[in-house]
Formats: structure tokens, C-alpha cells, sequence
């Protein structure tokens, strides 16, 4: 076992004087490369020193790389060649997260094939905003509603895409909608009741309970959001993706959203927040007008993201507030700074105007038609009569019905022991796992062409138990 | 009067019909610059449209440059030089924020100087990072904590910078530390009672009001927060600025720390949260230990940020938490994604790593502390036995005692109208204005050194009545 003194401690810390110990038995080699070190609980009681005071060391010596730990059997010296040529690479190959386990094809997270990224656009447009704007603006914190060059763009955009016409004053960015749902919150007010759909996403439920709001799930038919049920509920506010919800697929029809535009006339405190998320991927059909766009009464706030359309690391989203809940928000909520880098939203902005985005969407339609229109044929041609393709005209998702007779989860596990990752909407009711649905969702923007043949293999193998 | 005919309006919404004819009509010289136009109330009427179909077309005009307003008179046509030359900034013109009015000392808002900024070696290491990061992480959504790499580069620098030995695990990154406070919240409970310094930071009463939990203001003696009132108040979690209090100055001595630890120690749902935003600015003296680093029993959550250190505009902040803490945010707050995005994280990991912060911290150092001593140098030969300079040892503000028979409102209107903008100690109180402090702070990061003459002159025409 390791003794060390302390009679030279000076004015180290005790966890300190450890550590710079072990440290320089690993850099001399009495500590070999691979040799076990004693376990924290052992080393601290033989030192007669608190637990934490080990623990510390050890905690640093692993940032530093010089040690590297293994679940459930301790701590390991690192060999001195990584520690000295690649120190920061070593000790994060140490301390990497569990590696979630890995599928040739996933459909269910939205990550975007890497290669599909105009990385050389970005980087010159980011390059061009550092050398042409004001260097004073980009250092200053950004004001809470965002920069409103990005703000102006953001409006063009949706004047031109979507056909909307907003003024860029009532827009908000922010890191993610996620954050904007927390904002939302604190803007409407945590004493109403808060609707979603069921099912939906789970992370919207679960950041609105973070929140302490009480929620209510709302059933779908056919048509999307059942309004008699919400107003049944008692909610004030209602959460919708009227443009492609997710998972069902449903494009709320136009008698449906008067129907709850109808509900939010009804009283002044009532409000629609429209998650327009994958609007810009909409590949077939002329799209139906947004809740925002026919809203006369100031009841919808529009929501929407560049994590879907860009990458999912960009963290930058954006609302559309009416007029009366703007002012609020610079009344009560002004004082915080926009949780985006000025970096980051004039480089955007400038994507944008520069018509770099709007290339970037038009290239990316037709690169997910095309796959999409692969998965199809194949999922057809292979599994023919067994399944039913559902809700294609819409976003980066669609429903595979089948009729085998096998459950959501049996289904599922089997094509994560194939190595695809798929789920069924089954999964993605707010109480938890509800009755089979034999309706599996295929989000496909993130599985390469190549992985397709081999994806569909996988299913045809699960769901004709061939 | 503009007169519209809505025949040939097809499929168009009736605001783009209107948009498009205005537009046309500017186009065509029909509508000349500068002309007004009516306005929205009386042209609505005109045309029997509502007010909102008016609305909607002169704010995308507005937006797109067409129209620009003048607050409290109306909408006028923009000339079709500034449309087609350069439609973006135009617009932009149009649009700009009501422009704050300028000082040319401002001692209030945290600005640093764009000139100190190294732009140059950040987009050189952001290319860098672009060109060697594995392009499918850079693009993926971050992991709720954070990049490992920039966890593991910021618990590097706290053990080099600050003696801190820090496991990156128990780190989290996010969008600016107001984004983290309402991550805290959601952490630690709505339903206990926190405690805030006051004096203190505005914003951050604000912060947690807005996310309604129940706030203590405690008041602070010379030492800082006085345990006993925070005893006195039941709150649970205590927010606190213990190595540079804003806006008193004051650095907590070792003795009220283990009086805070103290109190933290006797319920386990207790917890301090160390707020240690400009430690690296500490200019002179040895720094006391942080509360984290003497925590032994988790109840410390050490808070900081590069909005700080490297500019407003980085809304890079981090968090570390006690073990149970980072067990908890895993269980119930893991299905965040993290609020900035990967560029940002792993640019800001290799800057770190490379060395590049240090060495701007060192410099930024130099060049504050070369600021502060020609500010002080001035004041007290300009100024003399009128005033008195205090808490100038650490960080970047330090206060200003003077002794003439003014109010401190009188005293900083008196500035603003000499283009120093200043605050006084008795503006930071969280039920607001109170008493008279006749102490002024002195935020001196972003005023530019050949501003200190004049602004010194300023002061001493205010205070010394000349």
C-alpha cells in the first residue's frame, strides 16, 4: 500500500499534497502503467484522512489523466506515453460516459447525417461576421429578446417560406425551446393549468412538470386535439403541433383549428402555443396556414427551432408573442440577456439573408424526399402486404402499421437486438406505456441511404418472424 | 388616400395583397420617400379591412425595408436607393432599437473593451476545431451537462487558476448562469425559501421571482451576509458572493464562511449557493479558499461564467454540484439538452486547453490593474480629502465614499448629464431605493482608459460643485 507523509505538506491542501504524491510516483515510474491503486475507502483509512480528501486527489489525478477509473473495480494508473502526448484525449478516453449503445440505423433520435452540413458556409459566413460587424456589438450581451438583424432575418424568412407576416419586434431567440417553454412559463404564469397532447413528445411534459405546472395530457383523434376534452380539462393554455405533430403524423385540418382558436376566444387568458418544428419539411402538398396566421384575437404564440432545420447542436430557437404578451415580456422579464451568443446570431442571421439557409432547406428536401421515398419502396417491396405506410406527406417522420401479432415492446426489443433503433407510439403517451398500437414510428432524417437495405431487413426478419 | 382594389386579389391573403400593392406602388415612385402613410387605424377603415390586415402589411413592409416608423407619428416610405442597395440595413434602420443613450464612461454595465478581445486566435481555434473534431459529435445535440471536453479543460483551470480540485463529472455547462439559476430551481424546490445579499445584483432577486419561489432579502454587515438574520428569515438556500460581494465589495473572511458552512450543516436540505462570478480579476493578496473547496458535507453549489472573463456576449456559464445533486439533476433534468451549442463548448475546451484563456486572463489582468491604479491615481489628486477610495483589492469595481451634502440621485442624474453613467450603493437594494449611501461604484472593465481624465473630471465637477 502507498504511504505517503504529510510532514512536508507546507501550506498544501491535505488532498494536494496527495495528489502531487501520486502524481510524481506515476511521472517516476514507481507507480507502473495499468497498476491498480488502492481503493479510496482502504487509501483514506491507512492515511488516516478523510474520504473526500482521497477522493479529491483521485478526482484530480483523472481529470489529469493520470489516472483512469473502471466501473465497479477502482482506479488505474494511465501509461505515461498518453499522459504526456495527448494528456486531455487520455484522460477523456478515462472519463467518457458510458457509451450508449450503437445501431446502423436509428429512427428515433433527430440527429442529421454530418455530411449533409455546409460546414465550409458556415465557417466563412462566421468568419465574414467577425471580420465586418461592429466589434463592440458582438461582445455585448445580446438584448433578452435577441440581436435584430437575426430578429429582421427570422421575419424575411418566415415572410417567404411560409407566408407569414410578422413583425420582427414581436419575435423572441433563444437557447433552444426548451428554454423558451421556461421563459413561457414565467411569461403566462404558473397558475394555469397547461395542456398537451397525448401522445407527444415526453420532454415537454416533463419540462413543464420541472416547472411545477399543473398539466393535462389530451387525447387525439383523427383530426389532432380533441377540443372537447380540453375543455373538459380546464386548461388555459394548450401545447399543439398542429403542422405535423409528433408521433401520429396528424396535419390538423383547417375546421380543426378554428375549433381551437374558437376555445382560446373564449377567454382572455387562454393561449395556443404553436409548435411549428418541422414546418420547413413539409415534402408534399400545399401547407394549411398556421394557427399564427389566422389568429385575430392575439391567443397564439408560434414556436419553432433551427435544431431541426441546421443540427441539433444548434441551440437556437425562436417564439412569436403577440403584441400585448411582448410588452409584458419586456416588462417583467427584459432584465435576463438572451441566452444565445451574438457570435452565433449574426452568423445565423447572415446565413440566413445570404439565402444559405434557404439553399440548405431546398437541398435538404430533396435529399430526405429521396430517402423517404427509398424507405417506402423498400419497406414495400419487401414486407408488401403486412404493413401500411401512414402520414408520409409530412416532416421527417412516418407510421409503419403491422399486423403481426406481436407486441410494441417485443417488436422494439427485437429490432434493437438487430441493431435498429425504432420505437412505437405506444411509447410516447405522458402515463407511461399504453395498450399496443402495432404502429411503429420511423423518424429516418438521421440513417444514412446505405443503412436502408439493411434496416428494412432487420424489419422484414422481426415482423415476418422469418 | 391610398385606395386598393381587393378583384384581383386569388389565393392571396388579404395583408400580402396589401403588402404587394404599397410595395409596387414604392416601387413604381407612385408612393415618393419620406411620404407618409396613412395611418393604420384610418387606411383599415378605408378599405374595410380589420386593423390587423394593416397591421400585418406595414410590418412586413416595415421589416423589409419598404416602410421605416417614427415613434408617436406614423409609417413613411423608405427611399428606393437605401431598398435596393442595401435592403437589410435599411430595414435594419428602420427597426433599431430606441438607441440607449451614450456615455462616454460607463461605469454601470459589465462591457469589456472590444479592442482586448483575441479574436484572432478564437476563429483560429474554432477553424481548428471544425477541421479536427469528429463532424457527427459537433453536429449531435449536446448531453445535458456538457461537452466531457470543455468539463474536463474547465476542471483543469479551476486547479491550476484556483487550487480547486474538481471532478468534471459533477460539472454542468449552460447558456449564461441566469439560465442556471432556473435550472437550480427546478433542482433544489420550489417550495423552499431562498435567501439573496442585499445589496446585491437586481436581476438575480428578479430571476427568482419570476420563477416563484419566496425570496429573503438579508442584510450584511462589514464581513457580508449576517448568518444570524439568514437563521432568522427560514430560508433554506442561500445565494451568496463570498470573494468579491457586488456591489459592497466586500471579500468574505474565512471566519463567516465557516459560519455560513456552519449553518448550512444543520438541515440537509440545506444548501449555499457560491456565486464566484469575477475570482479571476482577484488583483491583489492571496485569495481566501472558496466555500466549495472547504465543503465537506455537499452543501455548497459553486457557480461562475466566461461572460465575465471573456465578453457579455458568451452566455457560457458553469455550475458544480455535490454528488447527490448531479445524481439528482441526472434522474430528473437529464432530458435537457444543454443550452449551448458544440461549437461553442469545444472551441471554448481547446481555448482553455491550448492556454489561450489563461494567458487573456493574465493579460486582461495587467491591463485592469494598470486601469484601476491610473483611476484611483486620478481621483484622490483631482479629488483629494473629498473622497474616499475602498474595496479596491479585488475584482473589477470598487466604491467611492464622498462626503458632500448631495443625495446620491443628485449625484448620479448630475453624472448622466456629464456622460458618465454611475450607480450608487443605495440603488441595489432589493426593495429599492433606500437611504442615502453617498458611495458610488466604480465598474471599470469597459471604460476605456482615455476616458479616466474626463470622467474624473466629471466626478469632481459634481462633487466639488465647481
Amino acid at each position: 500500500v502507498l504511504t505517503y507523509s504529510f510532514e512536508n505538506i507546507g501550506s498544501e491542501y491535505m488532498y494536494e499534497h496527495i495528489y502531487r504524491c501520486i502524481r510524481e510516483d506515476i511521472l517516476d515510474g514507481r507507480i507502473k502503467a495499468g497498476e491498480k491503486l488502492p481503493s479510496k475507502r482502504s487509501f483514506a483509512k491507512h492515511l488516516d484522512v478523510s474520504l473526500i480528501v482521497v477522493e479529491n486527489a483521485y478526482a484530480q489525478l483523472k481529470a489529469e489523466g493520470y489516472l483512469y477509473s473502471v466501473p465497479k473495480s477502482g482506479y488505474y494508473a494511465n501509461s505515461l506515453e498518453e499522459i504526456h502526448v495527448v494528456p486531455s484525449s487520455s484522460s477523456a478516453r478515462a472519463l467518457e460516459e458510458t457509451e450508449a449503445p450503437s445501431y446502423f440505423a436509428d429512427f428515433v433520435t433527430s440527429a442529421v447525417e454530418s455530411e449533409m452540413f455546409p460546414y465550409a458556409v458556415w465557417t466563412r459566413v462566421m468568419r465574414n461576421v467577425i471580420a465586418t460587424e461592429d466589434e463592440k456589438k458582438l461582445l455585448l450581451e445580446s438584448p433578452a429578446a435577441g440581436v435584430l438583424k437575426l430578429r429582421m432575418a427570422i421575419a424575411n424568412h418566415l415572410y417567404d417560406f411560409r407566408g407569414l407576416a410578422v413583425d420582427p419586434n414581436r419575435i423572441i431567440v433563444g437557447a433552444g425551446t426548451q428554454f423558451l417553454y421556461n421563459i413561457l412559463v414565467q411569461l403566462l404564469g404558473r397558475e394555469h393549468i397547461y395542456a398537451i397532447e397525448d401522445p407527444g413528445y415526453r420532454r415537454l411534459g416533463r419540462i413543464y412538470e420541472s416547472n411545477n405546472v399543473e398539466l393535462r395530457p389530451i387525447p387525439l383523434d383523427e383530426y389532432g386535439l380533441i377540443v372537447d376534452a380540453l375543455v373538459d380539462s380546464g386548461a388555459d393554455i394548450v401545447h399543439v403541433m398542429p403542422s405535423h405533430q409528433f408521433p401520429t403524423g396528424i396535419v390538423m385540418p383547417i375546421s380543426r383549428r378554428y375549433e381551437l382558436l374558437g376555445w382560446a376566444s373564449q377567454r382572455s387568458d387562454r393561449y395556443i402555443i404553436e409548435d411549428d418544428h418541422d414546418c420547413e419539411f413539409r415534402l408534399m402538398g400545399k401547407p394549411i396556414p398556421t394557427l399564427q396566421s389566422v389568429d385575430t384575437l392575439e391567443r397564439v404564440i408560434y414556436i419553432n427551432t433551427f435544431s431541426r432545420s441546421l443540427a441539433p447542436t444548434f441551440r437556437i430557437s425562436y417564439m412569436i408573442l403577440p403584441l400585448h404578451l411582448m410588452q409584458r415580456f419586456e416588462q417583467r422579464l427584459g432584465f435576463y440577456s438572451c441566452s444565445v451568443s451574438n457570435f452565433e446570431q449574426f452568423t445565423l442571421a447572415k446565413f440566413i439573408q445570404d439565402g444559405h439557409f434557404e439553399r440548405h432547406i431546398n437541398r435538404m428536401r430533396s435529399h430526405y424526399r429521396a430517402k423517404r421515398d427509398l424507405l417506402i419502396k423498400e419497406l414495400t417491396t419487401t414486407l408488401g402486404s403486412q404493413i401500411k405506410v401512414l402520414k408520409k406527406e409530412s416532416g421527417l417522420h412516418f407510421l409503419l402499421r403491422f399486423d403481426a401479432p406481436m407486441s410494441d415492446q417485443y417488436v422494439v426489443a427485437q429490432l434493437k437486438e438487430r441493431g435498429v433503433c425504432a420505437s412505437c407510439i405506444s411509447e410516447y403517451y405522458h402515463e407511461g406505456f399504453q395498450n399496443d398500437s402495432h404502429t411503429i414510428v420511423l423518424n429516418y432524417s438521421g440513417v444514412a441511404r446505405e443503412a436502408i437495405p439493411r434496416a428494412v431487413e432487420a424489419l422484414a426478419d422481426v415482423l415476418m418472424q422469418r
